[in-house]
């Protein structure tokens, strides 16, 4: 994780972990059980697979997943929510809350997946 | 408001409007009673002319905030959150819990900014 910060306000430095269009998507699928490049490859908004690598390389830096072999030739990866990763659940529920009233189209997301830990 | 968008999941479809490293720092700032250009430079993480005006440009097309006149000459305009902008409170909110729990070196919000609406 860098150590330069743009401030110290925590907002502020969450958006430099999580600001962009995807690395929440991946936190969702993880979230929902996903594990694997095919799972991720596989959801709806169709992630490229440049765009998947960049991610997860920069989610396994700022530590939000870790990686573990589950095959050795060829080598495969499956990625894990650290507890730092799964504490963004609450983030993603006040997104979906958020999406499902100003954008009456979205889906309404299973209870299991709003329901507090 | 674009009409296409990468899924029906509400997760994805605010992080195409929101999901970016500046959107919720201006968020923020009107969320603490800032309106102006000039007071949205002047923050601490330092958002340089052209990336405010663009992103305050989204936010009014996406109804984030409306533009309103202030002074006739030179024309300057404040800029207000709407009822969408004002309900992104709890997602910043738990920004700040995330922040707050992971870098330890982050400031911990008031108590006022914290507060259930």
């Amino acid at each position: 994780m860098e150590n330069t910060h743009r401030s110290g306000c925590p907002i502020s430095t969450s958006l430099e972990v999580i600001g962009d269009k995807w690395t929440l998507i991946l936190i969702r699928d993880m979230l929902c059980g996903k594990k694997r490049y095919g799972d991720f490859l596989d959801s709806p908004e169709k992630i490229t697979t440049n765009i998947l690598a960049s991610r997860l390389s920069d989610m396994e830096r700022y530590g939000l997943v870790t990686k573990q072999l589950y095959n050795k030739r060829p080598k495969r990866f499956e990625y894990v929510l650290t507890p730092m990763g799964s504490a963004l659940k609450p983030i993603v529920q006040s997104m979906c809350i958020w999406g499902n009233s100003f954008f009456p189209e979205t889906w309404v997301p299973p209870k299991s997946f709003m329901a507090p830990d």
